[in-house]
């Protein structure tokens, strides 16, 4: 298969790319670095990505920048930060690439395990993640020609907890190795509009 | 209690005001008509409208536009319509609101039953109602001094079958006074971070 992973880069996209690019064609797609560049915040940016990059039969995404602050500081223009880049950023890669995806093609975003387990200062992840949940519900019942939609939701990444284990006392970590296998059971898999949870 | 319902004048906030006056003040607004006036898609407009009616022990919100438009023909432009005024227009009622909330008052927004049970056509809503409660089931972790958030999740409302039965196939619609009753128990309850489903 061909497939185009958005956040190709990160600690999760590195992982998928070890797990899937021997027995796939893998394009690597970052902000600022990878086979081809893109902002996926802007529609037009995501437009000329797919057209570089042509038709493809997984579109995966691990990226997504969110907004944390303690809900009694958080204001509106923090909270839109994280809509529209981790909500509508992913949520652009899903309306463009349905365009550009082969027949029983799907398509993987990332959502995270907050949408269910909140932590203290991430209520915009939550509300992010959720609604990423809720996007994929909803398109995998119009998505034509046998194309997928599904979301990974991985706990906190054992890769990342030197950043992140103080937002999330008592979570357990997973590998990024162990969520790239739930990618796998997307792109390979016949699931459409589930949720895979990592924890 | 003083309470102040946005949306006043729809089919919800009628039914509401039916249900509540008689036991409490009711504090009646909207876009276009009511005791005072709000753009909730401006963070502005809501600190405007509650340093006018000041502090209050139930905030209620039954209003927000949502976008639809069949998957493949959706755009990042209507898509973010719908994230900017039902989602973060709710998401701004409380940001702001939380700060002239009494101590042991609550919040209460409005999602639907598409978060769960999707509709041709209705990627946006969906993700914009389970943004919601997302959204609810982060906050209440985190509001202060008894402070509580809740969502009422409503199926399709049976006064509004005129306009949306043909988007709702099979689905059992519900009477405004039954959404009303799940309000009520949010506001006089002292349940925090649920979804009261009414379907």
């Amino acid at each position: 298969m061909k497939l185009v992973i958005i956040g190709a880069s990160g600690t999760l996209g590195r992982a998928l790319i070890d797990h899937l690019a021997g027995k796939h064609e893998v394009v690597k797609v970052g902000k600022t670095q990878g086979d081809y560049l893109v902002d996926i915040t802007q529609a037009d940016s995501v437009k000329n990505l797919f057209k570089k990059v042509g038709k493809v039969d997984g579109i995966i995404s691990v990226t997504g920048n969110l907004h944390f602050a303690p809900l009694p500081q958080m204001t509106a223009e923090g909270f839109s930060l994280g809509l529209n880049d981790k909500l509508l950023g992913q949520v652009n890669l899903a309306l463009v690439g349905q365009h550009y995806l082969n027949d029983g093609g799907s398509i993987t975003l990332t959502s995270g395990i907050v949408s269910e387990q909140p932590i203290v200062g991430g209520t915009n992840a939550s509300t992010v993640n959720a609604a990423i949940e809720g996007f994929v519900l909803s398109a995998a019942i119009e998505l034509q020609n046998g194309q997928r939609i599904n979301a990974v939701n991985p706990s906190v990444v054992t890769e990342s907890l030197d950043i992140y284990e103080p937002f999330f006392p008592g979570y357990e970590s997973v590998p990024a190795n162990r969520v790239a296998m739930a990618f796998q059971r997307s792109i390979e898999g016949g699931l459409n509009g589930k949720i895979f949870k990592v924890w």
